[in-house]
């Protein structure tokens, strides 16, 4: 007996449920878990199923897939997901407390993936990635175009194979062509602040200035609308007066990197689906 | 197109999701959202559908009832629930934080109920009732002996024909028999802590003395294990050195009266099963 | 034995707190807490005494202001305030929460405060003012300029005689006119967001739109820059893609009443200082 | 210009805050930031306050510290920190979250401090420890005493010279004599659950079994009172029916590594005084 996870999105239509079960049923695949969500705005359905039973046929697989499909609406999304390990490229400046959470929680089990490459901009947290034997490359801006650069990391992120790209404080705005190279998806982004306020760049700074009393960190798929992409996870951390920008920024830390690994870890276990600019997140 | 809450519990089984759903599909109700729990432990089944149809003809949803009751396993609990107001008879004594708010959301209809009868061992919250236009019932303990005052309570409760008894901040413990008088989940408790710690009187001395540093509520159903019943919902403040009793029991009350309200909406929006001692909460 | 407290406000130099702690032992004051800020961003001193002692004698506690005053900078501003009830004037539109949680705590002794007066632009929320015997003053905008309005706003608010103008979801723009005719620090607002996001109209229509995970709201004093005064306290809490902007907004109104409160009880225990855009909150 | 922390502690007595900001005043200190507390129950002072000022004679800081202990009430503890890094030795079993927060956070900076050494009863965590160039020290408890094993331990901390000593999910109950070989306040302990909620062993199971709402970690010093000592610091994440005893201590350690590393961040900042069988943090 195995466990997989099957993802469907459609328009939505009276009796998707009945069927989509019935064919699991059909398929003798018992139902561990369910949880569905129809959008009122727009009509859309979503639903993330977990089911137990043999699947060891792949004819079986892909018969039960195809049923699937034949019993939704035209233009459905059906994926059926196992649980094998997804790979991680971690992209990084300096700031390392998001790529050693990453790399802690990858070592401990904690999170369901390898780190298979980290690449940077700057060499210094080269060192941290060698600690847990993870391959760091240099992709460095100097001397060369923005163009050139992102090309190079494009080559060292395709090489790696990897599933997700995190950019774990990547300080660097990727181009609409870098954007496009990837399916909607496959990037996800740590803002270091509560989206939508202080968009942009010093946000800590921001903060002092406005005189907050909660500072935030937002996980968003990357879009090319800087900081607008369908967040996945945010949190806040409560500050006082006495916090300038420098330890609000210690403290942002904090959120930042907790918001980050819990956004991996949804997106890891097939939870979340992207609805526009928006996510539905079970 | 009226909406209809379906609450199916059973025991698990292959395909008792379809059946379902089949059901409703045949009937032409569309499932606006869906939750199901089943529990690993004990393997029972609980489900949560909102429905939306055409209910008018009182036939055709028995129907709908007992097809579903013919699909499920013996022993299937059924229930289709409608969203008329519920109501509530709230029991106090003197202290007003937990039924002020209760009073105020069922008045500015952010709780979907009508609070028909206010009951205190103590006159002191009489004059809150008044104020809106709900009956004050005193049931004082003086010279009667507790079984002869429960007695008199629960003659109160029964003629308003409550659907829920809540003790808000009632301070007497209820016997055996006052509890075994109701169904199992029709009387909600506000502890005054984060049960399990300090179970039983004076929780912010006990909270003091220990020097905690996050002081909590937990609303649950009554049964006879004092301050054992099935959790509903639990939440906690930040507290620190310089909380002296009276100022804890102070910040105790703003999470005493949010974790009850929290409650009773659920309650109310029949999102809440009775699993054992615990509770299914969607 | 009597408590005051001691508000101290200046240019920051060394020996401040020796001096002023001096003055008090001088006067045979007990300090029973101290809360003391210097701001590293302009050398401004901030400090909260709460002193024990006698002072029944005026002639003496001029004497001990006095010479505070003497020992600080020049330009120093210093307060000694008693724990007399502040008076409150709340004005309101239609929505109940923020006015009914604000009556309530008042009427049961959590909040330090009597509310002298409700005024609206509506009569919505006149039955409600009423049930706690406060007069209820109609100010509509029905038929007449936005000046002419204000004037008889102003008339109302000034003949109650209260400390503090609280804007309890008054959904009127007040005009740089009627901002200044009072204090900074005297009109606190709560706003329907965390700020500085979806500043403006509709935050929570924003809110579902951007597909934000979290929403709040904040407290702050009203300058003549829209949503933009000092912010006193924030809070929020954690939504999802099931939200829509009704419940959305139902989920935030549960965060502005907790807020606007929190914010009320520090003003009125005189522990927030202004601090250019900011405040000092001890 | 440097920093140091003054620390005092003693009975509390009028005109104390005074007698010490004069003091410092004298000897040319400023204070950048003071927090005083005085206990209402036993009538005891204690204070934390920053200076700033030319710590670079020892004669003169000798007899600063000396003016201030003349000036205080018997009995007074009088100490002057400065911020070199404190050293830290870590004891673990097999988990790796808690020693893999700390050691990350040494080596990004974020925790002012070296962790020295790791010592286990088990081996798992040595190739953590070694990734980071921590010795690691096995102190198996295999054919030996509890006793013995105590003994090699209690040298291997010696040795270090470690200035705390931190139980990072070390799973052995220390006896009386390893504990009153250290002072009060050098071990610091994280337990898995909400003290006093769930005292003792499988607190996730405990949890499960009560079906609670929340579950939360709790840091302390170590005393002869298993999970009694001083609490320094408590959080809680909230938990649903989903949760089986797995995934509640999956959950339980990401507040358990975040409250631990509070706790020790408060201490290596001497921000926690300990006041009986409680704590004090400012």
């Amino acid at each position: 007996m195995e466990r997989r996870i099957l993802l469907t999105e459609c328009q939505d239509a009276v009796g998707i449920i009945a069927k989509i079960t019935n064919v699991c049923f059909q398929f003798k695949l018992n139902i561990i878990r369910q949880d569905q969500f129809a959008s009122q705005e727009d009509n859309k359905f979503f639903m993330r199923t977990v089911l137990e039973g043999d699947f060891t046929n792949e004819t079986t697989i892909d018969a039960f897939i195809n049923t699937v499909k034949v019993v939704l609406p035209e233009g459905a999304i059906v994926h059926l997901k196992d649980d094998h390990k997804k790979k991680l490229c971690v992209l990084v400046t300096k700031e390392a407390h998001c790529l050693g959470e990453i790399l802690m929680k990858a070592y401990s089990g904690a999170l369901n993936a390898d780190v298979v490459c980290v690449a940077g901009n700057y060499p210094d947290l080269g060192e941290l990635a060698e600690k847990f034997n993870v391959p760091f490359k240099l992709v460095s801006t100097d001397g060369i175009t923005k163009e050139e650069q992102e090309k190079q990391m494009m080559k060292v992120i395709d090489e790696c194979n990897a599933d997700y790209v995190i950019l774990a404080k990547y300080m660097r705005i990727l181009s609409p062509d870098f954007v496009n190279h990837y399916p909607l998806g496959k990037i996800i982004n740590i803002h270091h602040s509560f989206l939508p306020a202080f968009i942009g760049a010093k946000p800590y700074l921001q903060a002092f200035n406005r005189g907050v009393k909660i500072i935030g960190a937002t996980a968003h798929f990357v879009t090319n609308n800087l900081d607008e992409g369908p967040i996945i996870e945010q949190d806040v951390i409560k500050v006082t007066h006495r916090y300038d920008p420098e330890t609000l920024a210690k403290a942002g830390h904090d959120v930042e990197q907790m918001v980050l690994i819990r956004a991996i870890s949804k997106v890891l276990d097939d939870k979340v689906f992207i609805h526009g600019n928006k996510t539905v997140v079970f």
